[in-house]
């Protein structure tokens, strides 16, 4: 603090001045040429300042580092290290993570693995406690976490994870609430409101992500919930939300990307890209920019974040333009962690061993995927584009459906679900995950046994995303990590996926449905209207299993 | 939690409804018409509900009860239980205290009497632990507390109270900085600007009440402070700030009244009064409710306060005009607290044994004020109309000027210092204070010494103020508890403290002159231009004693 003090005092020089930056100002709402001076990490002082290590901005935009609110870096499908080398160039310099997916593979080893993988970087992870491991009881998980779980671990992270089981609060499910633990709960409550939604904020939950269309945002809103508005890459909420904010409800918002692929952080950006989509359809630079700093530095409490001012941590982005397309510079803590759209540190490996080979089956041969429906008409899954909603429709036994097996890869359980889907597309061929919301069970989808064993069996021990055609492998992306991360560079994940989805076209997946995407949320039994878990077909409209 | 749960759900009866009001919403800034239902002092719905216990309000507005952000109860001169019963039927449900006066007379016995008279009445009394007692090396006080003292007590408070001592901060005082404790920490930093603002940020201060115009305000703000807009009996802030403000800056602002004489909140108000005249000004009424509710609950960390929402406190006010003119209700913790002006609770007797007799003076003769200036000319004070600033002015012995002495009254140390005063006007008479900011020493101002000597004389063990006339006792007003508080309730204080006044300017005290506060503030040090403490005269510009 004395350091501090005596730079602002100019009895010290900075360790970094920031001359001649035009500085954003999100507690005023304006613009001005200042210098920033840095020291230990720290601004302490803006004004006019100068030392031995002067950075000269020439006029360019002075913008506090982005925060994402709320994400789960497993379905980046890197390690939070790669997750960092790629998003800090963006500007992204703190995200609140919640390790909800290894957590349902491996445990609490999932979180170690997570929390050591993040120290390597300079990102600044938080980390919430997963709340719901399992999701739910109808599908069977790697680990659980109970309450007492949560009580031990609760004080060494941020926060507690969403709450998605919705029905155990409004219902004073002894278990679910003894896992609100402290302040900073975050929710999940699609399409709750009146009563319902009343009785959830009242157990202390005060943030929601799901919001469907701007009278349930403002209804949450008004009742005092933070707002994160979401764009992930499959549900992207932005475009129908923002409009609906005025000056007032904008103070109670800022943006979240929960689930978004790195290759898509790499080519359209993350919280850059929603403050750029937010200008775009109408909404002003600096407000943009408020919500995706000050207000969810607000929200979480994180005093020291989210403006240029004296006291903040130097978590700076340089830019050309305030849609952060030509961001030029990124700090961290003072640190130049980003230039020109490339990360400037190195990460060092992380210890994987408790966190792979997560995939527990036996040899599996085509007879395995023996199953017949039991009358000639029998319910069936029709997929949605752009969503994760399916719809359920009756179908019969023909040349257009798939077969889908929901396959217990955990413990070796021996559990499978069987279903069918009328418009996947897929010919003469199979694909198999082990990426499955939320407990993530191997699923396959294919036309013909033969290839669903062949992909089944080609992700081994580790997992991954695989594709058979005719009884021979075209490609495989092995994801060490619980069978949701790889091990390599960013990069090398993005190309591979590139050619999973070429692959999966080529194999006949309809045009407009995600080929991969699709298949992971199939098994969540939360979302309308027909789901497949390794338990069975289930109905979430009836909330039952189909006999 | 359960019963909050159940009663949002409707599988239980809300303790109380409030039925058909029209809720202001501080998050939207929009005003619906809904029932609020109130459990175990919570509010746990907004929506259509129902009760055995119902209040039907009939379309009047359901406001958040108001937070006073930064005050001193001393300053009222009466007891916090008083204060509560005074100031709550004004719909002032929550504020923030820091006990400094008290603590400079009596030390940790006063901080106790303060929250054991706070425990006896529903009014939430948060409270700072001072920063600055003493307040300057330049007076004798009662009491001090150390760093170490500081880092012993802090647990129990709610924060740090105003760090006064900006040059401590600024050169890095050890002691100083040593009382930099938690991130709950008051500022006051008066004229404070550029570098030399930027380092005392840097220290961790967050908030400032002191500000002298717009610009400095706003600098402030850029700089991340929250500004807490004072309006007290002597410093009236808000009419040159308030309308400096945009959106943006708004949302950094609430108000506080820091030190306001209960006979002035009794008729005026307090921060009902902040939020009429703001309305008055031009502010909108949505934007001044909110100012004192939600801002002040967000600087201050305070999640459960300052709107109307599901998990927030019930403090509540009724009132038929957003003016808050004609307050029907005050709710506190769901329980009604105030109706039609007047507090429904009684208050107990808290112990004062270790807080009276604080004032240690053996009988005084008139010779004791023999004092003559050792030239013809010498520097006096000026007092300057509704403002505590002086003006040191060159003077020489005649009949308009008045002797001013301020005795040492802690611990009998013998320590007196003299001063004359211009344009006090006092004539035949004299008047003696046990209230002198900040270290509570006696304040004796007259034209002889006989009237000096009756009038501190008749302080007695206890201190209050006492006006003398040709030898004559004219009025008394006891303040027992640390020479600064009656024990008297508010009502016959406000009485005795109007026949004070009228007295005042019977024995000619200057119209335009605050009689009692212009004398409580000559011994503050660090206020310009001139000053005189129990150590002598004390030239403010250039920081020394007067020889």
């Amino acid at each position: 603090m004395k350091q501090l003090i005596d730079t602002a005092m100019g009895r010290r020089n900075g360790d970094l001045v920031l001359k001649n930056g035009k500085i954003i100002d999100v507690f005023s709402g304006n613009i001005f040429t200042a210098d920033v001076a840095i020291t230990d990490g720290k601004i302490c002082g803006v004004g006019n300042y100068s030392s031995d290590n002067e950075a000269d901005l020439h006029g360019k935009y002075v913008i506090p580092g982005l925060i994402d609110t709320h994400m789960h870096i497993e379905s980046s499908m890197v390690t939070p290290a790669e997750y960092a080398k790629t998003v800090m160039p963006h500007g992204i310099t703190t995200v609140i993570a919640d390790p909800h997916e290894i957590t349902n593979v491996c445990g609490e080893n999932g979180l170690k693995f997570m929390k050591k993988s993040a120290e390597t970087v300079p990102l600044d992870i938080k980390f919430m406690l997963p709340s719901c491991v399992p999701a739910t009881p109808f599908e069977h998980s790697g680990a659980a976490l109970t309450a007492e779980d949560t009580k031990r671990l609760a004080p060494d992270f941020f926060g507690i994870g969403e709450m998605m089981n919705y029905p155990g609060i409004v219902n004073c499910d002894e278990e679910t609430l003894s896992k609100l633990i402290g302040d900073r709960i975050d929710g999940h409550a699609p399409m709750l409101t009146g009563n319902g939604l009343d009785a959830y904020i009242s157990a202390g939950i005060k943030t929601d992500h799901e919001c469907g269309n701007t009278e349930e945002m403002l209804e949450k809103i008004s009742k005092g919930m933070y707002i994160l508005i979401r764009e992930g890459t499959l549900s992207k909420d932005l475009a129908h939300l923002i409009n609906g904010l005025n000056p007032y409800t904008l103070r109670r918002c800022m943006f979240c990307t929960d689930d978004r692929f790195i290759g898509e952080i790499h080519r359209s950006g993350s919280i850059d890209y929603c403050i750029r989509e937010s200008i775009e359809l109408g909404i002003k630079p600096i407000d943009a920019i408020i919500m995706a700093t000050q207000n969810a530095a607000e929200c979480y409490g994180m005093k020291q974040k989210g403006a240029i001012a004296p006291s903040y941590d130097a978590d700076i982005i340089i830019s050309e333009d305030l849609s952060l397309t030509k961001i030029t510079q990124v700090y961290k803590d003072g640190i130049l962690v980003a230039q020109n759209g490339a990360a400037l540190f190195d990460t060092t490996p992380t210890d994987i061993s408790s966190v792979i080979n997560s995939v527990h089956l036996p040899k599996i041969t085509p007879n395995f995927f023996a199953f017949m429906p039991k009358s000639e008409f029998f319910p069936a899954i029709e997929l949605i584009p752009d969503t994760i909603v399916t719809k359920k429709v009756s179908a019969k036994i023909s040349d257009s459906l798939s077969k889908v097996c929901v396959i217990e890869r955990h413990h070796n359980l021996g559990t499978k679900g069987f279903g069918f889907v009328t418009n996947y597309g897929i010919k003469n061929a199979a694909i198999a995950t082990s990426i499955g919301h939320d407990s993530h069970n191997i699923i396959v989808i294919g036309d013909n046994d033969v290839d669903m064993a062949e992909a089944v069996n080609a992700l081994g021990k580790s997992g991954g995303i695989a594709i058979s055609k005719n009884g021979e492998i075209l490609e495989h992306l092995p994801l060490e990590i619980a069978g949701l991360i790889s091990t390599k560079p960013a990069a090398e994940v993005i190309s591979q996926h590139d050619k999973l989805c070429k692959t999966a076209r080529e194999i006949g997946v309809t045009d407009g449905i995600e080929p991969f995407l699709s298949l992971a949320f199939l098994p969540l039994p939360v979302i309308p209207e027909i789901r497949v878990t390794d338990m069975g077909l289930f109905d979430v409209t009836k909330f039952e299993f189909i006999e």
